[in-house]
Protein backbone atom coordinates (compact mmCIF):
# COMPACT_ATOMS: atom_id res chain seq x y z
CA UNK A 1 0.00 0.00 0.00
CA UNK A 2 1.02 3.47 0.15
CA UNK A 3 0.65 4.83 3.13
CA UNK A 4 0.88 8.61 4.49
CA UNK A 5 2.13 9.49 7.28
CA UNK A 6 1.63 13.30 8.64
CA UNK A 7 3.73 14.57 11.73
CA UNK A 8 7.32 12.88 11.65
CA UNK A 9 7.38 12.73 15.65
CA UNK A 10 7.82 9.39 17.34
CA UNK A 11 4.85 8.08 16.80
CA UNK A 12 5.15 8.92 13.10
CA UNK A 13 8.38 8.40 12.90
CA UNK A 14 8.27 4.42 13.98
CA UNK A 15 5.16 3.94 12.10
CA UNK A 16 7.31 4.92 9.21
CA UNK A 17 9.84 2.34 10.12
CA UNK A 18 8.25 -1.05 10.58
CA UNK A 19 5.32 0.28 7.58
CA UNK A 20 8.63 0.44 5.31
CA UNK A 21 9.55 -2.67 6.54
CA UNK A 22 6.62 -4.49 5.82
CA UNK A 23 6.73 -3.53 2.38
CA UNK A 24 4.79 -0.58 1.89
CA UNK A 25 5.55 2.71 0.58
CA UNK A 26 6.09 5.44 2.43
CA UNK A 27 5.15 8.88 1.87
CA UNK A 28 5.62 11.79 4.80
CA UNK A 29 4.35 15.19 5.66
CA UNK A 30 6.54 17.60 8.22
CA UNK A 31 6.12 20.92 8.83
CA UNK A 32 9.70 21.55 8.43
CA UNK A 33 12.10 20.20 4.84
CA UNK A 34 14.80 19.71 7.93
CA UNK A 35 12.50 16.92 9.58
CA UNK A 36 11.35 15.72 5.92
CA UNK A 37 15.25 15.40 4.41
CA UNK A 38 16.05 13.46 8.03
CA UNK A 39 13.11 11.51 7.79
CA UNK A 40 14.31 10.57 4.52
CA UNK A 41 17.76 9.91 5.46
CA UNK A 42 17.18 7.39 8.35
CA UNK A 43 14.49 5.40 5.57
CA UNK A 44 11.90 6.22 7.67
CA UNK A 45 9.96 7.10 4.29
CA UNK A 46 10.61 6.94 1.35
CA UNK A 47 9.96 10.04 0.16
CA UNK A 48 8.36 13.70 2.59
CA UNK A 49 7.38 17.00 1.92
CA UNK A 50 6.22 20.03 3.34
CA UNK A 51 3.52 20.05 1.05
CA UNK A 52 -0.05 17.77 1.30
CA UNK A 53 0.45 17.18 -2.90
CA UNK A 54 2.63 14.57 -1.38
CA UNK A 55 -0.64 12.71 -0.07
CA UNK A 56 -2.55 12.33 -3.32
CA UNK A 57 -1.23 8.52 -4.00
CA UNK A 58 -1.89 7.65 -0.16
CA UNK A 59 -4.55 4.80 0.10
CA UNK A 60 -4.20 4.96 4.34
CA UNK A 61 -2.83 8.23 6.14
CA UNK A 62 -1.70 8.39 9.83
CA UNK A 63 -1.97 11.96 11.34
CA UNK A 64 0.57 11.82 13.95
CA UNK A 65 0.29 15.40 15.10
CA UNK A 66 -0.38 17.31 18.76
CA UNK A 67 -4.31 16.61 19.07
CA UNK A 68 -4.85 20.07 18.68
CA UNK A 69 -3.67 20.09 15.28
CA UNK A 70 -5.43 16.74 14.11
CA UNK A 71 -8.77 18.63 12.85
CA UNK A 72 -6.85 21.31 11.07
CA UNK A 73 -4.11 19.03 9.40
CA UNK A 74 -7.43 16.53 7.96
CA UNK A 75 -8.90 19.54 6.72
CA UNK A 76 -6.09 20.63 4.71
CA UNK A 77 -5.53 17.02 3.59
CA UNK A 78 -8.71 16.32 2.22
CA UNK A 79 -8.23 18.23 -0.86
CA UNK A 80 -5.75 16.52 -1.83
CA UNK A 81 -6.86 12.54 -1.18
CA UNK A 82 -8.25 10.14 -3.56
CA UNK A 83 -11.91 9.54 -2.53
CA UNK A 84 -11.06 5.81 -1.25
CA UNK A 85 -8.50 6.72 0.72
CA UNK A 86 -8.40 6.08 4.85
CA UNK A 87 -7.32 8.29 7.61
CA UNK A 88 -7.09 7.60 10.92
CA UNK A 89 -4.72 9.15 13.87
CA UNK A 90 -2.91 8.37 16.94
CA UNK A 91 -4.58 10.58 19.56
CA UNK A 92 -4.26 9.47 23.25
CA UNK A 93 -7.54 10.51 23.66
CA UNK A 94 -10.52 9.90 20.65
CA UNK A 95 -14.08 11.52 21.79
CA UNK A 96 -13.20 14.75 20.72
CA UNK A 97 -11.23 13.65 17.73
CA UNK A 98 -14.08 11.58 16.47
CA UNK A 99 -16.21 14.21 16.76
CA UNK A 100 -14.08 17.05 14.89
CA UNK A 101 -13.06 14.67 12.47
CA UNK A 102 -15.63 12.48 11.38
CA UNK A 103 -17.46 15.22 9.65
CA UNK A 104 -14.10 15.97 7.24
CA UNK A 105 -14.02 12.52 6.09
CA UNK A 106 -16.23 9.61 6.41
CA UNK A 107 -13.86 7.38 5.87
CA UNK A 108 -11.84 8.32 9.06
CA UNK A 109 -10.69 5.42 11.53
CA UNK A 110 -9.93 7.11 15.29
CA UNK A 111 -7.23 5.01 16.42
CA UNK A 112 -4.56 5.20 19.38
CA UNK A 113 -1.16 3.08 19.50
CA UNK A 114 -0.14 3.04 23.26
CA UNK A 115 3.14 3.31 22.85
CA UNK A 116 6.00 5.40 23.09
CA UNK A 117 8.62 6.57 25.41
CA UNK A 118 8.95 9.71 27.33
CA UNK A 119 11.03 10.90 23.83
CA UNK A 120 9.68 13.03 21.49
CA UNK A 121 10.69 13.77 17.97
CA UNK A 122 11.83 11.79 15.23
CA UNK A 123 15.42 11.07 16.61
CA UNK A 124 12.82 9.26 19.05
CA UNK A 125 11.54 6.78 15.93
CA UNK A 126 12.81 3.25 16.45
CA UNK A 127 11.55 0.20 15.21
CA UNK A 128 9.06 -2.46 16.61
CA UNK A 129 7.34 0.53 18.88
CA UNK A 130 4.25 -1.34 18.82
CA UNK A 131 4.77 -4.49 19.16
CA UNK A 132 3.03 -6.20 22.20
CA UNK A 133 1.32 -2.86 22.81
CA UNK A 134 -2.28 -2.40 23.25
CA UNK A 135 -3.75 -0.40 20.15
CA UNK A 136 -6.94 0.73 20.55
CA UNK A 137 -9.99 1.04 17.61
CA UNK A 138 -12.77 3.44 18.44
CA UNK A 139 -15.17 3.00 15.22
CA UNK A 140 -18.33 5.73 15.41
CA UNK A 141 -21.42 4.12 14.05
CA UNK A 142 -20.97 6.00 11.15
CA UNK A 143 -17.53 4.50 10.76
CA UNK A 144 -17.09 2.29 7.14
CA UNK A 145 -16.65 -1.32 8.36
CA UNK A 146 -14.06 -1.95 5.99
CA UNK A 147 -12.05 1.33 6.76
CA UNK A 148 -11.98 0.11 10.15
CA UNK A 149 -10.88 -3.37 9.19
CA UNK A 150 -8.00 -2.31 7.35
CA UNK A 151 -6.42 0.43 9.71
CA UNK A 152 -6.52 -2.75 12.69
CA UNK A 153 -4.92 -5.35 9.55
CA UNK A 154 -2.55 -2.62 9.58
CA UNK A 155 -2.20 -2.42 13.31
CA UNK A 156 -1.80 -6.28 13.76
CA UNK A 157 0.40 -6.53 11.13
CA UNK A 158 2.84 -4.29 13.78
CA UNK A 159 2.01 -6.75 16.06
CA UNK A 160 0.13 -4.57 17.69
CA UNK A 161 -2.57 -6.03 20.68
CA UNK A 162 -5.66 -4.63 19.02
CA UNK A 163 -8.75 -3.56 20.89
CA UNK A 164 -11.79 -2.54 19.62
CA UNK A 165 -13.72 0.04 21.54
CA UNK A 166 -16.05 3.07 21.40
CA UNK A 167 -14.39 6.64 21.87
CA UNK A 168 -16.26 6.96 25.26
CA UNK A 169 -14.84 3.51 27.05
CA UNK A 170 -11.60 4.56 25.53
CA UNK A 171 -11.44 8.09 27.33
CA UNK A 172 -12.81 6.24 30.30
CA UNK A 173 -10.56 4.14 30.48
CA UNK A 174 -7.23 5.81 29.70
CA UNK A 175 -8.37 8.17 32.60
CA UNK A 176 -8.14 6.11 35.01
CA UNK A 177 -4.33 4.75 34.22
CA UNK A 178 -2.63 7.53 32.35
CA UNK A 179 -4.64 10.37 33.36
CA UNK A 180 -5.57 10.15 36.65
CA UNK A 181 -2.52 9.19 37.97
CA UNK A 182 -0.31 12.09 36.32
CA UNK A 183 -2.75 14.01 38.63
CA UNK A 184 -1.94 12.17 41.53
CA UNK A 185 1.50 12.08 41.46
CA UNK A 186 1.52 15.42 40.28
CA UNK A 187 -0.21 16.40 43.61
CA UNK A 188 2.23 14.45 45.94
CA UNK A 189 5.01 16.19 44.59
CA UNK A 190 3.00 19.22 45.41
CA UNK A 191 1.91 18.28 48.50
CA UNK A 192 5.75 17.48 49.83
CA UNK A 193 6.67 21.20 48.72
CA UNK A 194 4.27 22.47 50.78
CA UNK A 195 5.91 21.48 54.10
CA UNK A 196 7.08 24.41 55.59
CA UNK A 197 9.55 23.10 57.63
CA UNK A 198 13.10 23.08 55.17
CA UNK A 199 14.73 20.18 57.69
CA UNK A 200 12.06 18.02 57.02
CA UNK A 201 12.13 18.72 53.49
CA UNK A 202 15.59 18.51 53.44
CA UNK A 203 15.31 15.25 54.81
CA UNK A 204 12.71 14.09 52.56
CA UNK A 205 14.76 14.60 49.77
CA UNK A 206 17.92 12.59 51.00
CA UNK A 207 15.41 9.70 52.32
CA UNK A 208 13.30 9.60 49.09
CA UNK A 209 13.57 6.08 47.82
CA UNK A 210 12.16 4.25 45.01
CA UNK A 211 8.73 3.92 46.68
CA UNK A 212 9.08 8.03 45.97
CA UNK A 213 10.58 8.05 42.65
CA UNK A 214 8.23 5.67 41.33
CA UNK A 215 4.81 6.96 42.78
CA UNK A 216 5.53 10.64 41.55
CA UNK A 217 6.89 9.50 38.30
CA UNK A 218 4.42 10.42 35.74
CA UNK A 219 3.86 13.79 37.77
CA UNK A 220 7.03 15.28 36.85
CA UNK A 221 7.04 14.48 33.40
CA UNK A 222 6.43 17.56 30.44
CA UNK A 223 3.70 19.69 31.52
CA UNK A 224 2.08 19.92 27.97
CA UNK A 225 1.33 16.35 28.67
CA UNK A 226 -0.76 16.63 31.27
CA UNK A 227 -2.75 19.61 29.87
CA UNK A 228 -3.36 18.04 27.09
CA UNK A 229 -4.81 15.08 29.47
CA UNK A 230 -6.61 17.62 30.97
CA UNK A 231 -7.87 19.71 28.42
CA UNK A 232 -8.91 16.80 26.01
CA UNK A 233 -10.46 13.92 28.57
CA UNK A 234 -11.50 16.77 30.93
CA UNK A 235 -14.83 15.02 31.67
CA UNK A 236 -13.87 11.36 32.36
CA UNK A 237 -10.49 12.68 34.76
CA UNK A 238 -13.12 15.04 36.75
CA UNK A 239 -15.34 12.02 36.95
CA UNK A 240 -12.03 9.96 38.01
CA UNK A 241 -10.96 12.67 40.17
CA UNK A 242 -13.98 12.89 42.24
CA UNK A 243 -14.02 9.49 42.58
CA UNK A 244 -10.29 9.34 43.67
CA UNK A 245 -10.99 11.74 46.54
CA UNK A 246 -14.13 9.94 47.94
CA UNK A 247 -11.48 6.95 47.99
CA UNK A 248 -8.92 9.11 49.79
CA UNK A 249 -11.58 10.33 51.97
CA UNK A 250 -12.00 6.68 53.03
CA UNK A 251 -8.93 6.28 54.08
CA UNK A 252 -8.33 9.33 55.97
CA UNK A 253 -11.31 8.98 57.49
CA UNK A 254 -9.94 4.96 59.09
CA UNK A 255 -7.17 6.60 59.93
CA UNK A 256 -8.22 9.89 62.12
CA UNK A 257 -10.88 7.51 63.65
CA UNK A 258 -8.26 4.75 63.77
CA UNK A 259 -10.50 1.72 62.48
CA UNK A 260 -8.18 -0.82 61.48
CA UNK A 261 -10.16 -3.28 60.46
CA UNK A 262 -11.23 -1.13 57.87
CA UNK A 263 -7.78 0.02 56.91
CA UNK A 264 -6.63 -3.34 56.68
CA UNK A 265 -9.52 -3.91 54.17
CA UNK A 266 -8.82 -1.47 52.05
CA UNK A 267 -4.98 -2.44 51.61
CA UNK A 268 -6.44 -5.97 51.63
CA UNK A 269 -8.15 -5.54 48.49
CA UNK A 270 -5.57 -3.02 46.18
CA UNK A 271 -3.63 -5.86 47.51
CA UNK A 272 -5.79 -8.21 46.10
CA UNK A 273 -6.27 -6.25 43.13
CA UNK A 274 -3.58 -4.52 41.56
CA UNK A 275 -2.03 -7.38 39.49
CA UNK A 276 -4.66 -7.50 36.98
CA UNK A 277 -4.04 -4.28 36.01
CA UNK A 278 -0.37 -5.57 35.89
CA UNK A 279 0.67 -6.31 31.60
CA UNK A 280 4.13 -5.64 32.90
CA UNK A 281 4.65 -7.10 36.26
CA UNK A 282 7.10 -5.51 38.81
CA UNK A 283 10.04 -6.61 37.45
CA UNK A 284 12.51 -5.41 35.46
CA UNK A 285 12.46 -6.03 31.71
CA UNK A 286 10.14 -8.69 32.16
CA UNK A 287 8.59 -9.28 28.22
CA UNK A 288 4.95 -8.59 28.31
CA UNK A 289 1.78 -10.49 27.96
CA UNK A 290 1.80 -11.95 24.28
CA UNK A 291 -2.12 -11.08 23.66
CA UNK A 292 -3.50 -11.52 20.24
CA UNK A 293 -6.15 -9.63 17.78
CA UNK A 294 -8.99 -9.12 20.22
CA UNK B 1 32.84 -5.47 69.61
CA UNK B 2 30.53 -7.71 70.80
CA UNK B 3 27.25 -6.89 69.20
CA UNK B 4 23.72 -8.25 69.75
CA UNK B 5 20.83 -8.34 67.36
CA UNK B 6 17.28 -9.48 68.31
CA UNK B 7 15.16 -10.53 65.52
CA UNK B 8 16.47 -12.01 62.25
CA UNK B 9 14.73 -11.01 59.70
CA UNK B 10 15.79 -9.55 56.87
CA UNK B 11 17.39 -6.57 58.72
CA UNK B 12 18.50 -8.04 61.94
CA UNK B 13 20.53 -11.16 59.38
CA UNK B 14 21.63 -8.14 57.06
CA UNK B 15 22.80 -6.46 59.67
CA UNK B 16 24.53 -9.79 61.15
CA UNK B 17 26.16 -10.43 57.35
CA UNK B 18 28.18 -7.22 57.41
CA UNK B 19 28.67 -6.53 61.36
CA UNK B 20 30.48 -10.51 61.36
CA UNK B 21 32.75 -9.44 57.97
CA UNK B 22 33.76 -6.33 59.61
CA UNK B 23 35.07 -8.37 62.65
CA UNK B 24 32.20 -7.97 65.16
CA UNK B 25 31.52 -10.99 66.97
CA UNK B 26 27.45 -11.33 66.42
CA UNK B 27 25.08 -13.03 68.95
CA UNK B 28 21.98 -13.40 67.74
CA UNK B 29 17.67 -13.94 69.68
CA UNK B 30 15.20 -14.36 67.75
CA UNK B 31 12.19 -16.36 68.92
CA UNK B 32 12.22 -20.01 67.29
CA UNK B 33 15.14 -22.33 67.25
CA UNK B 34 14.88 -22.95 63.38
CA UNK B 35 15.67 -19.53 63.02
CA UNK B 36 19.04 -19.40 65.04
CA UNK B 37 19.89 -22.43 63.67
CA UNK B 38 19.75 -21.28 59.99
CA UNK B 39 21.13 -17.83 61.25
CA UNK B 40 24.43 -20.10 62.81
CA UNK B 41 24.15 -22.20 59.68
CA UNK B 42 24.77 -19.24 56.78
CA UNK B 43 27.35 -17.55 59.46
CA UNK B 44 25.37 -14.70 59.90
CA UNK B 45 25.58 -14.52 63.87
CA UNK B 46 28.58 -16.43 66.05
CA UNK B 47 25.76 -17.77 68.29
CA UNK B 48 22.06 -17.37 68.70
CA UNK B 49 19.48 -18.31 71.14
CA UNK B 50 15.88 -18.23 72.01
CA UNK B 51 16.99 -16.66 75.12
CA UNK B 52 18.36 -13.23 75.76
CA UNK B 53 20.89 -14.77 78.41
CA UNK B 54 23.03 -14.57 75.50
CA UNK B 55 22.61 -10.56 75.35
CA UNK B 56 24.75 -10.65 78.71
CA UNK B 57 28.36 -9.80 76.69
CA UNK B 58 27.23 -7.57 74.10
CA UNK B 59 28.27 -3.82 74.07
CA UNK B 60 25.75 -2.95 71.51
CA UNK B 61 22.26 -4.47 70.83
CA UNK B 62 20.69 -3.82 67.49
CA UNK B 63 16.34 -4.41 68.15
CA UNK B 64 15.23 -5.82 64.88
CA UNK B 65 11.69 -6.35 65.64
CA UNK B 66 8.29 -4.93 64.09
CA UNK B 67 8.01 -1.94 65.70
CA UNK B 68 5.15 -3.08 67.93
CA UNK B 69 7.89 -5.81 69.48
CA UNK B 70 10.43 -3.03 70.33
CA UNK B 71 9.57 -1.89 73.83
CA UNK B 72 8.50 -5.34 74.94
CA UNK B 73 11.83 -6.45 74.07
CA UNK B 74 13.79 -3.85 75.36
CA UNK B 75 11.68 -4.32 78.54
CA UNK B 76 13.02 -8.46 78.50
CA UNK B 77 16.20 -7.37 77.44
CA UNK B 78 17.57 -5.31 79.92
CA UNK B 79 17.68 -7.22 83.09
CA UNK B 80 20.64 -9.35 81.11
CA UNK B 81 22.73 -6.35 79.79
CA UNK B 82 26.25 -4.94 81.45
CA UNK B 83 24.76 -1.31 82.54
CA UNK B 84 27.48 0.39 79.96
CA UNK B 85 25.88 -1.62 76.78
CA UNK B 86 24.04 0.43 74.07
CA UNK B 87 20.88 -0.41 72.64
CA UNK B 88 19.22 0.73 69.82
CA UNK B 89 16.57 0.14 66.97
CA UNK B 90 16.03 -0.19 63.29
CA UNK B 91 12.41 0.28 63.46
CA UNK B 92 10.76 2.82 60.47
CA UNK B 93 9.07 5.05 63.21
CA UNK B 94 11.25 6.86 65.89
CA UNK B 95 8.60 9.20 68.14
CA UNK B 96 6.72 6.53 69.59
CA UNK B 97 9.74 4.11 69.65
CA UNK B 98 12.00 6.82 71.51
CA UNK B 99 9.16 7.84 74.09
CA UNK B 100 8.29 3.74 74.99
CA UNK B 101 12.14 2.74 75.19
CA UNK B 102 13.80 5.81 76.66
CA UNK B 103 12.66 5.40 80.23
CA UNK B 104 13.48 1.77 80.18
CA UNK B 105 16.64 1.97 79.37
CA UNK B 106 19.09 5.63 79.06
CA UNK B 107 21.70 4.30 76.50
CA UNK B 108 19.25 3.85 73.87
CA UNK B 109 19.74 5.15 70.58
CA UNK B 110 16.34 5.31 68.28
CA UNK B 111 18.10 4.64 64.82
CA UNK B 112 16.60 3.81 61.14
CA UNK B 113 18.42 2.03 58.09
CA UNK B 114 16.32 2.78 54.98
CA UNK B 115 16.94 0.00 53.19
CA UNK B 116 15.71 -3.26 52.48
CA UNK B 117 13.44 -4.92 49.81
CA UNK B 118 9.93 -6.01 50.05
CA UNK B 119 11.14 -9.55 51.29
CA UNK B 120 11.36 -10.21 54.52
CA UNK B 121 12.31 -13.18 57.24
CA UNK B 122 16.16 -14.44 57.42
CA UNK B 123 16.07 -15.68 53.90
CA UNK B 124 15.89 -12.42 52.64
CA UNK B 125 19.08 -11.37 54.48
CA UNK B 126 21.89 -10.51 52.58
CA UNK B 127 25.57 -8.33 52.94
CA UNK B 128 25.81 -4.90 52.34
CA UNK B 129 22.47 -3.94 52.29
CA UNK B 130 23.17 -0.85 53.75
CA UNK B 131 25.82 0.23 51.33
CA UNK B 132 25.09 3.91 50.41
CA UNK B 133 21.65 3.91 51.76
CA UNK B 134 20.39 6.86 54.39
CA UNK B 135 20.37 5.68 57.86
CA UNK B 136 18.91 8.24 59.84
CA UNK B 137 20.14 8.54 63.70
CA UNK B 138 17.50 10.47 65.83
CA UNK B 139 18.94 10.74 69.66
CA UNK B 140 16.69 12.45 72.31
CA UNK B 141 17.91 15.64 74.19
CA UNK B 142 18.43 12.54 76.82
CA UNK B 143 20.29 10.27 74.67
CA UNK B 144 24.77 10.22 75.58
CA UNK B 145 26.04 12.06 73.17
CA UNK B 146 29.23 8.78 73.35
CA UNK B 147 26.17 6.31 72.81
CA UNK B 148 24.75 8.12 69.99
CA UNK B 149 28.45 8.55 68.06
CA UNK B 150 29.03 4.70 68.98
CA UNK B 151 25.77 3.39 66.86
CA UNK B 152 26.43 6.17 63.99
CA UNK B 153 30.06 4.83 64.06
CA UNK B 154 28.92 1.70 63.82
CA UNK B 155 26.26 2.67 60.83
CA UNK B 156 29.26 4.46 59.09
CA UNK B 157 31.48 1.40 59.29
CA UNK B 158 28.64 -0.20 56.47
CA UNK B 159 28.90 2.29 54.34
CA UNK B 160 25.45 4.21 55.25
CA UNK B 161 24.89 7.50 54.89
CA UNK B 162 23.82 8.85 58.54
CA UNK B 163 21.77 11.76 59.06
CA UNK B 164 21.23 12.97 62.76
CA UNK B 165 17.60 14.42 63.10
CA UNK B 166 15.30 14.67 65.92
CA UNK B 167 12.50 11.83 66.10
CA UNK B 168 10.06 14.27 65.06
CA UNK B 169 11.54 15.83 62.15
CA UNK B 170 12.45 12.20 61.29
CA UNK B 171 9.00 11.07 61.47
CA UNK B 172 7.60 13.66 59.86
CA UNK B 173 9.76 13.18 56.48
CA UNK B 174 9.05 9.30 56.25
CA UNK B 175 5.26 10.55 56.57
CA UNK B 176 6.04 12.56 52.89
CA UNK B 177 8.30 10.45 51.22
CA UNK B 178 7.32 6.96 52.20
CA UNK B 179 3.92 6.59 54.13
CA UNK B 180 1.52 9.16 52.19
CA UNK B 181 2.51 7.58 48.92
CA UNK B 182 1.37 3.97 50.07
CA UNK B 183 -2.19 5.83 50.60
CA UNK B 184 -2.17 7.72 48.12
CA UNK B 185 -1.40 4.91 45.78
CA UNK B 186 -3.73 2.54 47.26
CA UNK B 187 -6.50 4.90 46.90
CA UNK B 188 -5.57 4.93 43.40
CA UNK B 189 -6.20 1.58 42.52
CA UNK B 190 -9.05 1.34 44.84
CA UNK B 191 -10.33 4.03 42.79
CA UNK B 192 -10.03 2.38 40.04
CA UNK B 193 -11.97 -0.36 41.52
CA UNK B 194 -15.07 1.87 41.79
CA UNK B 195 -15.80 2.40 37.84
CA UNK B 196 -19.10 0.90 37.19
CA UNK B 197 -18.53 -0.17 33.52
CA UNK B 198 -16.78 -3.46 33.60
CA UNK B 199 -15.85 -2.51 29.82
CA UNK B 200 -14.01 0.40 31.09
CA UNK B 201 -12.41 -1.59 33.65
CA UNK B 202 -11.60 -4.25 31.48
CA UNK B 203 -10.17 -2.01 29.05
CA UNK B 204 -8.02 -0.33 31.95
CA UNK B 205 -6.76 -3.39 32.71
CA UNK B 206 -5.39 -4.25 29.44
CA UNK B 207 -4.37 -0.71 28.61
CA UNK B 208 -2.71 -0.11 32.20
CA UNK B 209 1.21 0.46 31.45
CA UNK B 210 4.38 1.19 33.53
CA UNK B 211 2.65 4.37 34.34
CA UNK B 212 0.14 3.15 36.16
CA UNK B 213 2.10 -0.06 37.33
CA UNK B 214 4.54 2.45 38.82
CA UNK B 215 2.05 4.99 40.58
CA UNK B 216 0.37 2.20 42.32
CA UNK B 217 3.10 -0.14 43.26
CA UNK B 218 3.58 1.23 46.47
CA UNK B 219 -0.07 1.12 47.16
CA UNK B 220 -0.65 -2.99 46.37
CA UNK B 221 1.97 -4.18 49.23
CA UNK B 222 1.97 -6.40 51.60
CA UNK B 223 -1.47 -4.68 54.07
CA UNK B 224 0.52 -5.06 57.31
CA UNK B 225 3.42 -2.44 56.30
CA UNK B 226 0.23 0.36 55.67
CA UNK B 227 -1.14 -0.32 58.73
CA UNK B 228 1.89 0.03 60.98
CA UNK B 229 2.60 2.78 59.04
CA UNK B 230 -0.79 4.47 59.51
CA UNK B 231 -0.94 3.27 63.10
CA UNK B 232 2.88 4.49 64.47
CA UNK B 233 2.82 7.94 62.83
CA UNK B 234 -0.83 8.46 62.60
CA UNK B 235 -0.33 12.22 63.14
CA UNK B 236 2.50 13.23 60.58
CA UNK B 237 0.20 10.75 58.33
CA UNK B 238 -2.80 12.58 58.57
CA UNK B 239 -1.11 15.88 58.42
CA UNK B 240 0.37 14.72 55.15
CA UNK B 241 -2.66 13.03 53.95
CA UNK B 242 -4.87 16.93 54.55
CA UNK B 243 -2.32 19.04 52.80
CA UNK B 244 -2.18 16.43 49.98
CA UNK B 245 -5.74 16.71 49.34
CA UNK B 246 -5.86 20.34 49.49
CA UNK B 247 -3.25 20.03 46.84
CA UNK B 248 -4.94 17.84 44.82
CA UNK B 249 -8.31 19.84 44.91
CA UNK B 250 -6.32 22.71 43.61
CA UNK B 251 -5.60 20.60 40.91
CA UNK B 252 -9.16 19.37 40.54
CA UNK B 253 -10.33 23.30 40.58
CA UNK B 254 -8.36 24.25 38.17
CA UNK B 255 -9.55 21.51 35.79
CA UNK B 256 -12.74 22.17 36.54
CA UNK B 257 -12.92 26.28 35.90
CA UNK B 258 -10.61 25.01 32.89
CA UNK B 259 -8.06 27.79 34.23
CA UNK B 260 -5.27 25.88 31.99
CA UNK B 261 -2.62 28.72 33.10
CA UNK B 262 -3.00 27.74 36.79
CA UNK B 263 -2.51 23.86 35.86
CA UNK B 264 0.29 24.50 33.41
CA UNK B 265 2.11 26.30 36.54
CA UNK B 266 1.52 23.31 39.02
CA UNK B 267 2.59 20.67 36.58
CA UNK B 268 5.89 23.02 36.02
CA UNK B 269 6.51 23.35 39.63
CA UNK B 270 6.05 19.51 39.91
CA UNK B 271 8.31 18.56 36.97
CA UNK B 272 11.02 21.10 38.46
CA UNK B 273 10.60 19.99 41.98
CA UNK B 274 11.00 16.22 41.13
CA UNK B 275 14.68 15.59 40.61
CA UNK B 276 15.39 17.00 44.01
CA UNK B 277 14.04 14.18 45.54
CA UNK B 278 15.98 11.61 43.48
CA UNK B 279 18.92 10.22 44.81
CA UNK B 280 18.06 7.46 42.30
CA UNK B 281 17.33 8.86 39.06
CA UNK B 282 14.99 7.05 36.83
CA UNK B 283 17.53 4.96 34.58
CA UNK B 284 17.52 1.24 36.07
CA UNK B 285 20.48 0.11 38.27
CA UNK B 286 21.98 3.95 38.08
CA UNK B 287 24.29 3.95 41.29
CA UNK B 288 23.07 6.53 43.94
CA UNK B 289 25.01 9.79 44.99
CA UNK B 290 27.69 9.11 47.16
CA UNK B 291 27.18 11.23 50.28
CA UNK B 292 29.38 10.40 53.27
CA UNK B 293 28.29 11.27 57.06
CA UNK B 294 26.38 14.06 57.63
Amino acid sequence: MNIGIVGLGSIGGSLGLDLRSRGHRVLGVARRRETCQAAIARQIVDDADVDFTLMESADLVFVCTPIAAIAPTVQRLVPHLSSTAIITDVGSVKTPVAQAVAPLWPRFVPGHPMAGTERSGLDAAISNLFADRPYAITPLASTPPAATEQVAAIAASLQARVYYCTPEDHDRSVAWISHLPVMVAASLIDACLSEPSTTAIALAQKFASTGFRDTTRVGGGNPELGMMMAQYNRQELLRSLCTYRQRLDAFICAIESENWAALEQFLQRTQDARPQFLTFPDSIDSPPDRNSLE
